[in-house]
């Protein structure tokens, strides 16, 4: 089934990309990922993003110990709409499959939250798995631009630091059903750890312009009103 | 930080509710929940669902070797918007995340289809624990219906039973971006399988009325398009 002249399926993650008619060198992940996995072949082409806006047809040049190849043609391209995920711990393992999930979804910001009832835990690898996963996503939605992973903030250092242009979203059960577009060039939702928000964190978000948006009409977990909101915003 | 006369978080599955003024014994399952993790004690409120649509509160009468409680009174509701997913295989055990959610966001039933390009696996006891997992949902949002848990179809079969009421709804990345609200009281959304529906299958869709919605801007794995379909409609 598959195509001589263009290994199809695949999609690399070549954070260095060249400019046209340079030669580059797979990272070795890449270079089996294609050739073992795809069966790519000398001459072969391939779609390679920067996950940074760039999209790439590469030519297969060198099959061997590295696997090389020239960048025949690209094409760059800004975000025309941004979203960013503020979120205080779910229960579990949970995030780690909302990583996944925002990263399909082309969220452009993952922004763990402490929060008053749930801070995350430090040192235990996440930040790194996380990146991981985004990548990972972003190949297997073919997205030109790769999730940022951010270190968990405070939530009153996160507030700080609203883009003052966002658009402003707060999961809440008692917000509106149904609101209008998320509207603007850039989103950014707010969603509370496992226990929620208290009601002084509440305050602070509505200080802030941050609109409450009720999700559904049942109470939902964290990691659900997170992707129910990316979902929403997605589908706009 | 316990209510003395409210054994609060509680929100018990009772599939036989009586009437008001009925005597209940608890399922062991559930009259252990309520004493061991709500404490709760004689003379103490809870909250039930038949997962049917009525809500009880209950009184706890007796508590020994066996839990029973009075049903103080009853409130019974139906569905006023119902949603049906229909899915094809995702990867993995994707799929148990997905009925999580589904039944979290409050989906009516669960169809899963076999497809061209995928098929369930057989007795590999996926339907009971997935009928563990959406009550497990149902309760954790505390609404007060179950999600209905099919068994696999054949896409044909399916296609036979649509309800004529329905509005139709095909994930599709050739689909038209925000179209308008689902609509009506029933919609049913099909979502293939990871390899996607055939060419041949989309045709039928497309026959019975089913119309190709985008949910993204990138391409999504099933049990993401099934997630962000549920959450569009779950959101309106």
């Amino acid at each position: 089934m598959r195509s001589p002249a263009d290994a199809a399926p695949s999609y690399l993650y070549l954070p260095e990309l060249g400019a046209p008619g340079a030669t580059v060198a797979l990272p070795p992940g890449e270079g089996h990922y294609l050739v073992r996995v795809c069966r790519a072949r000398a001459g072969d082409r391939a779609t390679a993003t920067d996950g940074r806006g760039a999209v790439a047809v590469l030519r297969v040049t060198t099959i061997g110990k590295s696997v090389e190849a020239v960048v025949e043609s690209l094409e760059r391209a800004e975000r025309s709409r941004r979203a960013w995920v503020w979120c205080g711990p779910p229960e579990g393992e949970r995030a780690d499959w909302l990583v996944e999930k925002l990263s399909e979804l082309g969220v452009e910001v993952w922004q763990p939250l402490h929060c008053e009832r749930g801070r995350w835990a430090r040192g235990d690898g996440r930040g790194v798995r996380w990146r991981r996963l985004a990548v990972a996503a972003m190949r297997q939605a073919r997205r030109r631009f790769v999730m940022e992973v951010r270190p968990p903030l405070e939530l009153g250092e996160a507030l700080e630091q609203v883009p003052p242009q966002a658009s402003r979203w707060l999961a809440s059960a008692e917000g509106t059903r149904a609101p209008a577009a998320a509207g603007g060039e850039l989103a950014v939702a707010a969603v509370g750890p496992a226990g929620g928000f208290t009601r002084v964190e509440e305050g602070w978000f509505r200080e802030r312009g941050f609109a409450p948006i009720c999700l559904s009409d049942g109470r939902l977990r964290s990691e659900t009103a997170a992707l129910a909101w990316a979902a929403w915003w997605a589908s706009q």
